[in-house]
């Protein structure tokens, strides 16, 4: 069988609306449990199977409970059946109460749903230190299966669920079809701040009805987070929380391209998602480093950029300071050749090779007066690229971060 | 003979106002060349004799012109006699042109003092992009010669000529007896942005009367960078052009403690000198690391919560969200346990092991509405520590970096 052409591969991709909502075999639902003044708090998911899990979550130090609670009930090994996610309340620095409270929520959910808690994942979004209301979330779980549902509107509750400093809720979803079959990958994701190019503040789920073997979804998961969620940055911090789990029937057969195809989209329509949301941002910025030597550089590169204070402040005000770009590259020390490089703005040549300007610095200025912003590296010194997005540094990230509560 | 005791010791120190004018054998002069509008923009510093000379430079892979000329006239091994140094004009991601014109200003300043080329190093900050107006900087040398002097007014003038976004000159000496003998540390630096834990986007120039073996000059500058200007972060950028030397006479023996102690203190005055003028800056923030396992780790924690921007926003709301130290600490991924940590802000305890709050939200925002905040985190691990000092991050960061010009 020849492998089909991209054209005919995209051809096969339906946009859905649903997020992990148009996923066949998962229900969920988002309520309001208290934990939060008046917005929905609560997210629950519920898979109608045992699911295989793939995850990839914060490398922190400093994990919050649920981080650990979940990672032991996936090393049980047993097919997931639920996950449990609040925001509004991070249960992470909160000791063995964390701990505890972690476990008696999965349990609870496990008790509601019949099934056992080591099934049962759970995940906190929100401020530091404090205490997990857990008689709100006890008497709001219940809510949670009540209003469990397929569709739009239900994985909408369960995104909005999920928010922190989030303006919109993210959700993405695509239907493939596959040796005449129909399929769907779909997800829902929170981040707007804290987030860095190592997974940092997020929180993403998502979910197929392909069956796949579980090695084959941990692979395919981190193949597609290194190039999505690990490739946006809003502040470089990184948080106690990050988790992205992906769920899929177990299945025995490795996927077909076009599945790694649609995981990446959903993957990338979500940290983008976020990108737009950032904190603050008036503009995206994207940053294609080409010509690098190898991978390893040019994600280091792009990353560094996306990454600088200097170049963030200089795209909120559209200056066309490119010197902060190429100081921004070198200071990744990945082998950065100052006498190679050359920028593209936009399409537009910016600076040449040696550093001489192909634009003036009122057409630079004219172009970054664009909502969305694309820069061009090229090293000039091979065939490997990467591409990182970022925003700008506004005033009003400093105003959002000088005084945040839940 | 016995030690002196610390006591003993201090008494022997006596802070000078003149900076590097006060160290005999040392003139120095600042004026305004015109690369700037209308501020001084060019220094120079003139030894009386040979000097030896240790360096500390950017890690930057781009690295300006006048970094890369003055390692080749270093490596000479002849004594240093010339130090030229313009603001307004980076001189770097200038190709071939820029090694010319910092190759140049090094040959004029060499012709007019009677010395070898390769006995005058350079130094620029400012724009990186720019080529140097070479015309202005060799009208204006001239200048700088005749108005030569040691003292406190010419010291002053030439740390005016080396600032960029800085408010004000940053100068330090200090007298210190040894044998009898009186002699003189001091020094003169530049840095308010662009700052970073690794040397970045600084220049310090130190002189001293005391007579030191080559090899020692290098170790003692190498340790007291590592303790000082290494260790403040204003936004984690890294630049092109950082620089940090330290002249003093041939000798052959290698320096008292005192000296050591001396040039310690010098350092750190520039270096928080730096700190204080940071960009948009309205506090000091002093995170003193305890209980560590070893330096590294204890540096590496320190430096990770002075750089984060979450850490500096709520710093600059003055909001008590200890939580965001907590998760810088363990950001920095060098063993951080969540278990054994304590805080203490200004010499109270804010949260002891475990995350328990000893401190309400409102002592603790009280205290944080000092300009100078002192955090110390215990990590409950071993006996080493370290200290980072950094700043809060405002409003006017963002205003004064989204438009920055020469």
């Amino acid at each position: 069988m020849l492998a089909p052409s991209q054209s005919e591969i995209e051809e096969r991709i339906v946009a859905l609306r649903g997020g992990i909502g148009s996923v066949s075999g998962v229900r969920v639902s988002g309520v309001h449990a208290g934990i939060k003044r008046r917005k929905r708090d609560l997210a629950l998911i519920v898979f109608e199977r045992e699911q295989a899990c793939a995850a990839v979550v914060t490398t922190n130090d400093v994990k919050a409970a649920p981080i650990t609670v979940s990672s032991e009930h996936l090393a049980t090994g047993m097919g997931v059946r639920a996950l449990v996610c609040n925001s509004g309340c991070a249960n992470a620095c909160t000791g063995e109460r964390g701990d505890r409270d972690a476990r008696a929520t999965a349990a609870q959910a496990a008790a509601l749903l019949d099934v056992a808690p080591q099934q049962v994942l759970v995940a906190s979004t929100g401020v530091i230190g404090v205490p997990l209301p857990l008689d709100r979330v006890q008497r709001a779980l219940e809510r949670c299966v009540e209003q469990l549902d397929e569709g739009l509107k239900a994985a909408h509750d369960a995104a909005e669920a999920i928010m922190t400093t989030d303006r919109v809720p993210k959700l993405s979803a695509y239907a493939f079809y596959h040796e005449s079959k129909r399929y769907t990958i779909g997800g829902i994701a929170k981040g707007s701040g804290m987030i860095s190019p190592n997974m940092a503040t997020m929180l993403a789920f998502l979910a197929t009805d392909f069956p796949v073997a579980k090695d084959d979804l941990q692979r395919l998961l981190t193949a597609a987070v290194a190039d999505t969620f690990n490739m946006i940055s809003v502040d470089g911090d990184m948080s106690t929380n990050d988790a992205v789990y992906l769920f899929a029937p177990q299945g025995s057969l490795a996927p077909p391209p076009l599945f790694e195809q649609v995981l990446g989209k959903v993957a990338l329509d979500l940290a983008l998602a976020m990108v737009d949301d950032a904190e603050g941002a008036t503009k995206r910025l994207e940053v294609r480093v080409v010509g690098a030597q190898d991978s390893a550089q040019a994600r280091a590169v792009a990353r560094a950029i996306v990454n600088s204070s200097l170049v963030k402040t200089a795209l909120y005000g559209e200056d066309p300071n490119w010197g902060r770009i190429v100081a921004a590259a070198g200071a990744a020390r990945v082998g950065f050749d100052d006498r190679t490089w050359s920028l593209t703005l936009n399409g537009r040549t910016w600076v040449e090779r040696g550093g001489i300007e192909a634009l003036s610095e009122a057409e630079a200025h004219r172009l970054l007066e664009e909502r969305e912003i694309v820069v061009t590296l090229d090293l000039g010194l091979g065939d490997a690229r990467a591409t990182a997005w970022g925003c700008d540094l506004s005033r009003d990230y400093v105003r959002i971060n000088a005084s945040y509560r839940t």
